[in-house]
């Protein structure tokens, strides 16, 4: 597979899928065998308009471990000031000049679309915008779910939190719905459920969803439950009770409602969502996420490039 | 040839530019066939007093190009706080102990000469100051010229824009002074003129120059439009109208009144001095130049140590 | 010797610095011989809750230096911002998943001890909290008096200028306390004297040591002068006339009173404690402190990452 750009998740075909869990399986063993130098003369532009190390730091491991170099900002727009006011297909453009790939942070929805259109080097979308997309965490998570439930198909999974502003679980969602019978349940408060757009394209390609708030419900029907944050300052704005947060707080006590085979997933950072005694439970993937992370941006970053 | 510090343009001789651009011909040929790890064991330091992440990337990607290994600050003033008070030459005789050579960005005209007096490794001026200068800036717009013009000797540019305060077109019109047969036109509302100071230099050295405000008089007659910003709040301080401006953007109209063998060129970022329709132009080259600019510094970097 | 982490100076017993120095002396003699690519498959993170440009470039010269590749931040606190309130151990076992080893600076006191409670890779402690440890710099500094004055065992060592918040003071006296016969002098206003716990520790270790206000009355006794600042704005706060601090400036004139063979140590930055016109007297040895850091940390990390 010889990928261009990555923009979205919505551009992966279920054989697309096959082929780059495959090929970060692969990268395990190497990284296992002591890593390679296979892409030593490769650089990799880290071209950050907001702060996220954690997604930086990802990217550049996947990088490293495949031996190449990396150019890194998190103060892209000091490219351009807001004086000087330079736009970002000319930013890209020169970027395109000392870099092999360029993986972007924008801060508008479309940004990664923008600078595919204009870019002479693949362009990996790293996040563009509140809403907009981050496809490589959804993919890492699809491969997380892969991993441990061992198949996708027939998953049954409740996505839990802010559901309305997640840019994670809206691109996962898109993702899961290219599977045969998948179930999804929307687990959120009124003012936090998923969006309309989500579940109009659930609804056109077939898949069963259903939308609850009531998380203990849930638990012991699903393989997979997805937690997401939920800001309390936005809990008070949108009239909602700070007690409610309450409810979808993944202790040990509903760790025990949960299937012995099912998975406790979060995309990180986690704040007041999971407690820290179910971290040394089996069922708890969301280390995992962060390794699984470099393996499939390893696939990703030597799909791009040609392996 | 093996360089010492490079400082300034001045200190260039004609042979040796012209070994340097024989060595950029070369990386652009060992790029072509996949790279370099030749300088493996090599480290530069990215010593930036000042943020400037285009040249930083470009100097970064250079020495990755030739396998090196990057040391890189934005905040080289975080060194020593101001309250500590560290001076350059501490600062530079402890960043000698860390790396092979340093490329150093300062905020004061002859730092990068400060910091060479007391280096035990080689300096590289990024730009020194307001006015100081950018020796490597100007060697990738000679080299941009050499290859599209073909020659350097007899050639006719016209330098536009913001004259007095550029570094940029300061350092170049050094540089250029050195050939045989060179016309320079400086074209500038009269409060953004050339200085003195160059004028003299070119005196000296017997290039022919000469200063306009009309820049469509001197299309026709160029190889060469080597264009800059005037920043608009400058254009106001000085007495000059804002409409002055309109007079120096380029754009499909006066690329018609420019030979067909000529250049536009821009060290950029830009804003409002070149037509974004220009850019599909074969004359424009001012993404070029960002391409040569690897080149050229790849040639300075292995030039300095060693090769 | 196969080292886990490293958290603080007393965890060094004497063997094991004996063969860490050994180590170090190899390094030398590598980089002399062009350098290594034995670690080109490893990762170090650089993890910097604090900016310290120099620390941090001091680790990531010595990783280069073994071949390996360097994760870098100096702004950890935006993984978790305050609003997300991420804790360290979540952020250390994230950063596990991206490396093979964590050069961590943080904030508070202990910092380095959780971070190693819970990571999967080597914690490298590069300074936690005011006051608390810096043993790296400490090692590198015993590695300088050793590599100087021949011997640790029998040295007789001023330390100068605030004891009281100094780690870099704090952690050498815990370091040197391990050797036979080994004599420390105090030499500080009143105000700003060794703390007593420092003195118990001597104290049940059968060290001696002196407590000292005036420099010159010592200098001729030591093998090792070693300065470090007085902020000018402590010395008022507690009570100090700022003239006091004139008596402990070595210049010309002190350097005399200092036996022939004697060292001029400092941890840098320095800005008042040691005229610019001692640098190049033979004696004086803080620059080369900053190259014998870059060889303790290369020992360091080989240590933990295996040779």
């Amino acid at each position: 597979m010889k990928l261009g750009h990555v923009i979205e998740s919505q551009q992966f075909t279920l054989p697309m899928l096959v082929e780059l869990f495959e090929v970060a399986d692969q990268m395990e063993r190497i990284i296992a065998r002591g890593g390679t130098q296979d892409y030593q003369n490769k650089i990799m532009a880290s071209l950050f308009y907001e702060h996220s190390t954690r997604t930086r730091f990802s990217f550049e491991s996947a990088m490293y471990r495949l031996g190449g170099k990396v150019l890194s900002t998190e103060r892209a727009n000091t490219f351009s000031s807001v004086a000087a006011g330079e736009t970002l297909e000319d930013t890209i453009r020169v970027v395109s000049s000392y870099a092999d790939v360029i993986v972007l942070r924008h801060n508008e929805i479309g940004g990664a679309a923008r600078a595919a259109a204009i870019s002479t080097v693949p362009i990996v979308n790293a996040g563009d915008g509140k809403g907009g997309q981050h496809p490589t965490q959804a993919l890492l998570d699809l491969y997380t779910i892969y991993k441990g439930v061992k198949t996708i198909e027939g998953v049954k999974v409740a996505l839990v939190g802010n559901l309305t502003d997640g840019r994670t679980v809206r691109s996962l969602a898109y993702l899961l719905g290219k599977f045969e019978r998948v179930k999804l349940y929307f687990v959120a408060p009124d003012s936090f459920q998923i969006k309309q757009d989500i579940l109009d394209y659930l609804t056109k390609h077939n898949v069963w969803f259903a939308r609850e708030s009531n998380l203990k419900k849930i638990l012991p029907e699903v393989d997979v439950v997805y937690s997401t944050r939920i800001e309390p300052e936005l809990l008070t704005q949108r009239g909602e009770r700070l007690e409610t947060i309450s409810q979808y707080f993944i202790d040990d006590t509903l760790l025990k409602l949960l299937p012995s085979h099912a998975l406790v997933m979060h995309p990180l950072p986690r704040l007041h969502e999971i407690s820290p005694t179910v971290d040394s439970n089996s069922r708890a993937v969301y280390f995992k996420q962060t390794k699984n992370g470099v393996l499939i941006r390893m696939a990703l970053l030597a799909s791009v490039l040609g392996y």
